[in-house]
């Protein structure tokens, strides 16, 4: 790699000159900062004011996590996409309870204190919406734009099949229904299977309390299935022997198939993958680039993340970065050096179960015209143009 | 576990009345969040006002995470211990620049983007000052104020491996020079190794740009190796066939031995464990009580974190949180059944190279008495009393 080779001198002479371009920048800093005394130390951290990284509000019920601006794989709290049918209620951590009664030999209710005696868990997984497309993205559209709703955190709570125990749900129990506190109070149903499997009731993020909008003080996680079902501000599970078929399930998160039936209760989020670099509105020079981004998958883990630099004529394996996790956002890395012409970047996951992320043409055909826009998970990528400007363009893999 | 058995009643009347008491509470509430809209989403989002983890600043040179406010392993990036020499400067990314030169082929100056270009990586570690221990701690200490100069997070850099085959670093170099730009231009010798081993330059914190204190916009990361050596605001590299015998290495951040010498470049942070909870200023009552805590140590990974609920005469293996990471807080939980009666819980870690954390008192006998408090590591814990008022009491575990 010689893209700096360019900016070779002897001595510090260069690291001064390119130091006093401080003072024509805003916000403004100190020419020399090694001049003045900086800062002292304070109770909580701010980002620098040279960084402002943003969810972007689609609308009041929900805003897109910013990939694009992102490294590594932890979402920052504060930039977790969030996705709400009554807004975001504030819930007192102190009047919060949960019930827990149906098919259970003991209905019981639960303090957030109760919550945090029994035996805590943590994992790092990610949560997507199942409608996170952009069906009909125009060229200037970022990678928040397209697919800003999945997001990854690491969760801390207890196991739900440790208050099943506590509670001692029936055998004949077969799903429950989860309930949310907030003014849509919303219900989705939920196999108990899933809760002997990996459900939690989450309470904490990122190292502290859940966040208002993913739930505070208390919501359900089950890794891999889709946002909608992991319900926030949990305040009631009931156990029974069938679905509950509420709104949720049934006029929503359903999925239109090709012979005028729809799938129901399709909760595992397929294998996917987002190029997150260099995407819109990023402009490249000709040289090396690396292209990275996230795969995730609600089957396990990601085994294999293929890149394209030729519009999918061929594929060349990606490198990922260890450790890989279950059910978690994987970064995947691809150096390639671009020759000055158009060239379109693509990535596909492949996931455990030998699963590969379709094509976008492949997943229309497969779900027919009127297909609803939930577990959308097609290979989507950018256009590198000539003059370096880094562009969407849908139809380029279709 | 029976702690919720007396909360057990039929259907949810329980929860109304609970929820009554939401409006005595501060900040005010909706008594019942169903018949209120929540709040419309929003471009970042906050915690809730009912949660406020701090920062304890120590002096104007640094500041503690709070560890027994915290959830699993990641630190919330503005809950990041701080420490610093000069006070955390501002640094202007558009400004930064990095020297790199002395024995190497090619002296260079990289840019920020230039730094993003390479080959990016990501891990999860801890970084922990080598003064992490309040010697003469009341019994009204809380692990914050104990040890609470350790936090974790996942960085994202280069690998200073590729940088130094970027310019060529010579075979005879042995050692290189990190300065910092802050206004102490703190500057720390460390063995080239390192550098081919694990180190970074981080530039990504947890998901975003690396926060101010901890090195905006690029840090030295040199996983497992005593925070002060992970030179912020890193400026310059000069490559040398000898150590600098810099001012933080030889005044400072070295260890007098018994024998009346001191040993220098003690760099790897030993075997640890801290309990977070329960502590001071946390009360329980009768019954099952989960300990918990992180343990971590620069020599690779936690293997076992042993725990005593009998002030050391006999102890248990706790539960480590999968998956265990190299150089990373690793979190332990051990349920026991409190009876009651004063009760010393400790924990002590050991790690892959068999090494395990030593008492109290073995450790001051190792260090003798004229020992600095750098790399102090011994046996910590608390008491609880038959109040079920949670103390530290030092002399416990001597």
């Amino acid at each position: 790699m010689n893209l700096t080779r360019r900016r070779l001198l002897a001595g510090a002479a260069g690291a001064v000159a390119v130091g006093a371009r401080a003072a024509a920048q805003s916000p403004q800093v100190p020419a020399d900062p090694t001049k003045v005394r900086g800062r002292p130390a304070r109770a909580l951290g701010a980002r620098s004011p040279f960084e402002s990284p943003k969810r972007l509000p689609r609308s009041a019920t929900g805003a897109f996590t910013p990939h694009q601006d992102l490294h590594g794989t932890i979402t920052p709290s504060d930039l977790h996409f969030e996705r709400h049918h009554g807004g975001v209620p504030d819930v007192d951590p102190q009047a919060y309870s949960l019930l827990v009664h149906g098919m259970v030999d003991r209905p019981m209710v639960f303090t957030l204190a109760d919550l945090k005696r029994f035996p805590q868990v943590s994992r790092i997984c990610f949560v997507e919406c199942s409608g996170n497309l952009n069906r009909t993205a125009p060229p200037e559209t970022t990678p928040q734009q397209l697919a800003g709703q999945t997001s990854q955190s690491e969760w801390t709570g207890v196991m739900l099949s440790t208050i099943f125990n506590e509670v001692g749900v029936s055998p004949k129990a077969t799903w429950f229904l989860a309930e949310g506190s907030d003014a849509a109070v919303l219900t989705r149903s939920v196999p108990v299977s899933k809760a002997y499997d990996d459900a939690m009731i989450a309470y904490g993020q990122n190292g502290e309390a859940i966040r208002p909008e993913q739930g505070y003080p208390a919501r359900l996680l089950l890794p891999g299935w889709e946002g909608n079902a992991n319900v926030k501000w949990l305040r009631r599970i009931e156990l029974s022997d069938r679905p509950f078929m509420t709104r949720e399930e049934t006029s929503k998160y359903t999925d239109p198939l090709t012979n005028d039936t729809a799938r129901i209760f399709s909760f595992v989020m397929d294998a996917r993958s987002l190029i997150t670099y260099p995407t819109y509105p990023v402009s490249v020079t000709k040289g090396w680039i690396e292209i990275r981004g996230i795969a995730w998958t609600g089957y396990g883990t990601i085994t294999r993340v293929d890149v394209s630099t030729n519009g999918g004529k061929t594929w060349t394996v990606a490198t990922l970065q260890q450790p890989v996790l279950s059910k978690a956002h994987t970064r995947f890395r691809h150096l390639f050096k671009w020759d000055g012409g158009e060239t379109i970047i693509m990535s596909r996951a492949v996931d455990e179960t030998g699963y590969r992320q379709p094509m976008r043409a492949e997943l229309f055909a497969q779900r027919g015209p009127g297909a609803a826009n939930y577990h959308m998970n097609p290979v989507t990528g950018w256009v590198i143009r000539p003059d370096g400007v880094v562009v969407y363009r849908e139809e380029a893999w279709a």
